[in-house]
């Protein structure tokens, strides 16, 4: 499997401007993504604490692909090209996107 | 479930730090975070890419709890407490730890 993870920063303007991303991310980019075709599956978690420190991250979306051909070819359609541009509308400057492979143990020796 | 995310920064030092703390991670941390009471899995992704940007991290683990209860009850234990340690000798200042809860979906409105 291929992970796209998304990781979402909190937005400027307190609880308000928190709760409006949500229901936007929800309403607006979570069915997008939802579209994409090769998408197994999208888990999305709150981030309820960061132990032993402060976290900027209040959400993170974990969408997992066949591999990385499946995961190219779901970047290059339509809905998630809308998803790209939606998140650049709702959460600008404040996702950070990484492409996540299975560990395959420590370097040779 | 409850997922404990920790995310592991590149460390100073080129590939050669980072290899070596690859090994010594594999080595000497992942067993004590299995023998965690209460863990119900342990996936751990290499980072490949950041889209449309740079990331400093290089390494997540995403490791599985019952509820929360469970969680603090495996970070309460000798092996988690010992994970700690060995943590902050093989990557200090290099991890950040985040509690994860199942998003419940937007706020009300």
């Amino acid at each position: 499997m291929t992970t796209l993870l998304a990781l979402y920063r909190r937005p400027d303007g307190g609880d308000e401007a928190l709760a409006t991303f949500l229901r936007r991310y929800h309403a607006e980019h979570v069915p997008l993504v939802a579209a994409t075709p090769g998408l197994r599956s999208n888990r999305i978690q709150r981030v309820e604490q960061a132990l032993g420190g402060d976290t900027e991250f209040v959400l993170i979306a974990a969408m997992e692909f066949d591999d990385r051909a499946a995961l190219d070819a779901g970047l290059a359609s339509d809905a998630m090209r809308q998803a790209g541009r939606n998140l650049r509308e709702i959460a600008p400057g404040l996702f950070t996107l990484l492409v996540l492979e299975e560990d395959a143990g420590p370097p040779d020796a």
